[in-house]
């Protein structure tokens, strides 16, 4: 039997628990998790609930919900054994890559990776040995756009629900975030807002912090400005050289960007005015 | 109109949010949060809701509740409007009291300081200060017994709902233990279950351990082996004596103890199987 | 028998070491601790030992130091014995001074406070109630500068060595800031770069960052830039309002306040390029 | 220029920086970074130096220390242009193995892998890939003594520094240990010294705890009781089976195991009284 995942996001109003845990009563399903918030301010419900039932009619499902909830509510119901597919944008590093492929691989990601595209070859050695397929999209005597869209063709010619910049240096042209919004996941340098752009390590040097940080979050058409999945921190001390801090930042990169990468794949994150609820 | 809070904790069965929904609905109450839990190891249900509603009529709902899910469920609900009362154990040390003195100062703790009573005047001074009681009930000459006897006579006098042990030195009797089962909070100095007893600062000292930590937890009368409510952590290094590991984890004694303290009078803490469930 | 501090910076160069220790040897010190920092980028030398001698010549120990090291070296030599002394600035807020507070009686402090000063008289209270003077100068009526005018008015009648501005929520003109320069030492209520300015953490629920932090550092003329000492962060989620974010802040806030403030009074905290080197 | 890494352990006297600074002056060596640590409980002196010099002569550094300190002293000058080398030995987890892998990939390890050892073959296929060899030696119907042998005879075969139990699930008898004495690292999955022995996530879940932790230390024949290296936690909670436990504490357990690697690669590790001093 498989579990389905009922994902609600609309108006509060008073009673929604109970019509949809009528609706799940009546219709046999049982409960295998269940997670709601209330946005007070913005007066919004959101729901996320793991049930399994014999012969789940997933459209009756969706319908009864839809009639007891308000109108122009989202109501997504996903059936838990589809795997879900990962396209990796990547440049030259591999320690966020290499995280990922090692979860695969250990049987704990969930999804299958469809195939990982670099602007650089480097990596594509370590993907290839993997029997995961590697395109190399090189930028070079390309402007930004002309490279987006020769990655847009590739894109299209591939079936995913998510794409993964792992240490991807790149900024994408708006055609392309528009395209795959709320689709791309990236992981940002830095304990977000705080050095938004070029070589954030750098800036914490000068800056002279004492704590350093990785942001997991949606790519928008405002750099680093995206709706926040996941943040992580390290202590760092004056003894580091900014070199020293991209080493050592390395691994809270990695694993901020997998966390994220996980919960999304869980169809744990809602997004809404810029931000994220994780349920 | 006052917020009630609604704790249950119950055998799981299908369709109890459902149930438990329908009273707040037909009763026409506001959910101001909710928060579940089924264990499903045990097949356990716990709730949290707090609720809103004009006219509510407490009895009504605790037995519309009563009626409609499993027997032998324990169903609590709390006037939030009713502050509540404690009363704080220490010998000599300040800074566990000091931390809960200033957020009662704050005004955060939202909960009175009915007295404290010291085994040692030490502490006299700066209780007093405040207008808070202070009762001295020293051990010397007494055997455990007879200590704590003289404490719980002291108790009797006193209206309170928990006993906060803020470096209180001394362990107590199962006679004590007993009489206020699951409502004396303590803070050991150690990242339980490492250290257990006595000087916990000096066995992680001499067995060189990297980080030390603080863990705060309801008493049996097993020492040191109560319900965990709350854990906090700090790193430390080959540089440091036992007395400086001592004075580093003072910072998070008081930390993990306020804030063990606040979800216990947040009625967020269930207790079952030796093991706290938070919500 | 009295310990000394020997505080060094200097231009790098090789054998400081060596001449340093020799002179500690000729003099017959006995070196209780020692750390040295270099930094490479700017060829700078950082040095923080402590010794202890019969009959130590504090004069003879500066001279011998001063011929054997690089021109225009800073040297500062500390007799411990001599108590520091602090003046404590607020507003309304008791988290950060409480703290401060209770490390004072526990006797940890290592400091003596001359003097509270708040603009509000709120926390008059709680301090006369330990025997320190309050005065509160309010700054009613009064622009930025005629306010710091009489803040300084006030401090020109006291002996202390530093300032620290625990929440003290109002902005220092720049005549303050550098009359006391490298001598005032300020908890921001975010993790600097981040939300610089008012209302951080408004700032972090807006942004929908799920870690938020605090930042001592010493206060220069702009705003929130000073050298940084110390810095902390706690976990939030999305169920946190921003008044939630602010009230679990605090402990972090006051933390890291009183963690700065131990290490400037320990003389560890060494300044340059708007940046603290901490031995 | 080769940079050399000298390291002293040494009873405590005065003036030792002295001699050995002086000694550095003497023959010109150029301080590229700098350590000490005084045990003053035991009167140890540890000493970690990085030094560079032209045609520096390592047998007259070595002789020279050796007669300007006390007897039986430990000295030891490490070339770092030599790579260390190391075998890994796993059961059938590949996260911590992953983790070197990727290190290594990178270029961050600064040493290479040997080979890898496993008591499975199930990791065989994802080392090879990269080049490097892969040798089961099975336990299936041999005791642990001579299974033990087994794995001893191939290293004998092999010339390496360290030994890296990566997730390797087998007690090493004591004939193995004492062979290999302070040059194994293993990583034992809990916050040592809580849940010593088999299956400690569940152990952990059982108690309760708040805080899950990984442990990377040197063997030793008393089982998870040897030299504590590196320990890392994170936050759990009572929504979390062991078996969600032991998944989140997989990216705990290769960050440790990784940095303590780092750190012993990089000989910042001294071994006394079965605890580490960390230069």
């Amino acid at each position: 039997m498989s579990i389905y995942r009922v994902l609600i996001k609309s108006k509060d109003e008073q009673g929604l628990v109970y019509r949809i845990s009528k609706i799940f009563s009546d219709m046999k399903l049982n409960i295998v998790s269940n997670s709601e918030f209330v946005d007070r301010e913005n007066s919004l419900f959101f729901m996320r609930t793991e049930v399994t039932g014999e012969n789940l009619d997933v459209e009756k499902l969706h319908s009864e919900i839809s009639k007891s909830i308000p109108q122009n509510s989202e109501i997504t119901i996903i059936d838990t054994s589809i795997r879900k597919k990962i396209v990796i944008l990547v440049t030259k590093e591999v320690h966020c890559l290499g995280d990922i492929l090692m979860r695969w691989i250990e049987g704990e990601l969930n999804s299958d990776i469809v195939e990982v595209i670099g602007n650089h070859s480097t990596l594509e050695n370590v993907v290839t040995k993997f029997g995961i397929p590697f395109t190399t999209i090189s930028h070079v005597g390309l402007d930004r756009e002309e490279h987006a869209k020769k990655i847009l063709e590739r894109l299209e010619k591939l079936e995913f629900d998510y794409i993964v910049l792992a240490k991807y240096m790149r900024i994408l042209p708006p055609l392309f975030v528009e395209k795959y919004r709320n689709r791309i996941i990236n992981i940002h340098h830095s304990f977000l807002p705080a050095f938004i752009g070029a070589n954030p390590y750098k800036q914490a040097y000068e800056r002279g912090v004492k704590i350093i940080g990785a942001t997991a979050h949606f790519v928008t058409n405002e750099l680093d400005e995206g709706p926040i999945i996941e943040q992580g921190v390290i202590d760092i001390d004056h003894t580091y050289s900014w070199k020293e801090m991209q080493k050592a930042g390395r691994d809270v990169e990695k694993i901020v960007l997998s966390k994220a990468l996980s919960k999304v794949l869980e169809d744990r994150v809602f997004i809404y005015n810029n931000k994220t609820v994780i349920l």
